[in-house]
């Protein structure tokens, strides 16, 4: 059943044919077809979706997140970091059920859709719920039970056997939609030996390797004093970079530090305003970019954010290392787009299937209104995904070419039960 | 014809009594009559809106722009500040008509209206256009003619009087919304000697200034070399601050400076977004609020923004500083959304009329919706104003006690028209 989107602004994400301002998308089942002009003939199709001006474009890719910690949203802010984790957080999140995760993640994945994103990448603990909500919602998600180690030697082993369990049952799932990744937490919340096994499960299983590095300055300085050398070098040395491997914050580096993960070819998930808000810094974007690393965006959850609408952040990239840098060049609205859609997909290693509107890729699609003042004048729709819209503006989302949002309206997930059922969760918590 | 909002959140931002969790507004013509928990007699009113779990608060106050700018949005971006001056805005500025800046106008009051703004500073020229945009928008206007003193004395003087002319002509019009100031644009626009006289008119006509000040390091240093001072001491030499005073941007500040600014109440008007985007750098927010300045918040022109969402400027300011200090403490989300509301009004020197909600003060009120998933779980309703909203939740807006957006919908104005228009007078210009 072929259909095809018309009359948009198409915006690739591609270097080449960025943009079509009279453009078409067509897809056949969960694939895309065509992407370039309008064509002259559309009988070959069975629908025809004349989108009148809007821009059509890949949905957008979350590199990193713990969607369950939407429950947590608002209920801790402006706290100095141990304050908040050690007072706040980890007491709730120790309380948390997988009934907790999976209305948690429900209630992330509608604001995800509502926002333009078709793929997310997830860390947490109870993935089983992450996987389900993924396939009901029709997302796609990279999954990973993320593993603390600072605990013995038997629940180490058990939760690195759940890790991959859970890695192996859900890989290819979903039609395809969800991928699955190893994920030691972080290099200060999992010693060493701990990390190898971690590895040498990834190499075992043929997985990437998902991790939080080099968030804080607090971090890199304890890693040091503990292990004799700062986080990119310590993960290093525990043979991580040997994996496909995806970071994220990646935000106190060295310029050397900057080469080893380029020579390694390490994607990072950039998480602008998580890292902000904690106060842990700014991450050097330019110089990464610069160096050819693949540099994606995350929000990181709603308890650092506070949401999890992806145009914010691609936003931010765009604005903030210009400020911080006093060059208003650099992460210009086209990278900053890439960053948010296509590198995200790259980050991922699903870079193939997803991230760009090119045929033979998954008919992962959003349909963008132009139609509202802070569009206008519509010289440059590049410049208004980035810099104008707020993300509200996203109308219709397709994922592996099947709607999902419908003008603004989720279609797989009831909004209105998983809001009761969430403050229901969040009442449950002892505070 | 007294009228009440009833089952709110009220959020009234003064520092006694921030939120009623289950509260009501009422109103008369203009003014507020009453705020607080729902009374139990409602006979007294004319009508009750129950507004169901919406958020009720003043409407946002942004300080600093350019309205009719909103027609370069997105023509140029990610370029070196002189460029953009020199090849992209001035051009095509200079061509300019009241025609453009009545369009451009229009088109931003609908993305303020829309977005929650009730109140909005206005430095241009054509300003009549302005005044009426505000006049028959409905909306609260505070409007100077902006002068750029780089031309011949006569056309020096032509420009200031008509910059008191249209001062006079407006001053307190469209009952009481409009008020004036006098705008000398900036210290490297305007020799000393004309800054002096437009000082002096200002005590003449009893206005308050307001003007750009310490945007870019560059423009400090060409102050140092041209005048032998920096800007703060430049403009307090001239006699600026002996009149009520509101400066844009103050980025580059020495400590010494922020004590100056304190001594004389000078008010700020902080733009995080703009100043990002143009490189000029990070203004120091925390320290200023620590010395008692009075730090608003403004977007800027949709030039160099590219929006005119002051939600997005309230979290900004939350967020920036933050990051930049190392220090999660600064500005919380009760500090920052003052900013966007109180302090603005009080920036504007019309503070006892408008700004937060206060029996006596006029009625401008926004209501936002909190249906949706990014609201929840719904414990801290002023934090998720601060972090989670798009700004594209609010509902209602009200100023001086009348509905100019109902349900997201402008009622005073035609906004295809509008944009139709602003797309011809786009066009119109020679690139």
């Amino acid at each position: 059943m072929p259909k095809i989107l018309t009359n948009g602004f198409v915006i690739t994400v591609n270097e080449e044919n960025m943009v079509y301002r009279q453009g078409a998308v067509a897809f056949d089942g969960d694939v895309i077809t065509y992407v370039g002009e309008v064509p002259e003939d559309l009988s070959v199709y069975d629908e025809v979706i004349d989108v009148r001006g809007a821009i059509i474009m890949p949905g957008l890719v979350n590199t990193h997140g713990h969607a369950a910690m939407s429950l947590l949203r608002g209920y801790a802010d402006d706290l100095p970091l141990q304050e908040w984790l050690e007072t706040k957080m980890w007491p709730l999140e120790g309380q948390f059920t997988s009934e907790h995760v999976k209305w948690g993640t429900y209630l992330s994945i509608i604001e995800m859709l509502r926002t333009g994103t078709t793929c997310f990448m997830d860390m947490y603990d109870h993935m089983d719920q992450v996987a389900e909500a993924a396939e009901v919602s029709g997302m796609r998600a990279g999954l990973a039970r993320g593993v603390i180690g600072l605990c013995p030697v038997d629940v180490q082993k058990q939760k690195l056997e759940e890790a991959a369990d859970f890695a192996q049952r859900w890989n290819g799932k979903a039609d395809g939609r969800i991928t699955t990744m190893m994920s030691p937490h972080a290099p200060y919340t999992c010693p060493p030996d701990y990390i190898r096994q971690i590895v040498e499960k990834a190499h075992e299983l043929d997985l990437p390797i998902h991790i939080h590095m080099s968030e804080s300055q607090r971090e890199v300085e304890q890693n040091r004093n503990d292990y004799g050398l700062r986080p990119p070098a310590h993960l290093e040395k525990l043979g991580v970079f040997e994996r496909p491997t995806l970071v994220a914050h990646a935000v106190h580096l060295t310029d050397e530090e900057i080469e080893l993960l380029a020579k390694y070819d390490v994607k990072v998930s950039h998480n602008p305003i998580s890292n902000l808000k904690l106060a842990s810094g700014i991450a050097r974007v330019p110089e990464m970019l610069g160096a050819g690393i693949t540099v994606s965006l995350g929000t990181d959850s709603s308890a650092s954010n506070n949401n999890l609408n992806l145009f914010e952040e691609i936003k931010m990239a765009a604005l903030l290392h210009k400020g911080v840098s006093y060059n208003p060049v650099v992460v210009p609205a086209e990278e900053a787009l890439r960053m948010g859609t296509r590198y995200g997909a790259e980050a991922m290693f699903i870079g193939k299937q997803t991230g760009s509107l090119e045929a033979g890729k998954k008919a992962d699609i959003i349909v963008v209104r132009t139609d509202r003042a802070h569009f206008h004048p519509l010289h440059d729709p590049v410049s208004h995904l980035v810099y104008a819209t707020s993300g509200y503006d996203v109308k219709d989302v397709y994922v592996n070419g099947k709607m999902l949002v419908d003008n603004g309206e989720i279609k797989t997930l009831d909004e209105e039960k998983i809001i009761y059922e969430t403050n229901r969760m969040f009442d449950s918590l002892e505070k």
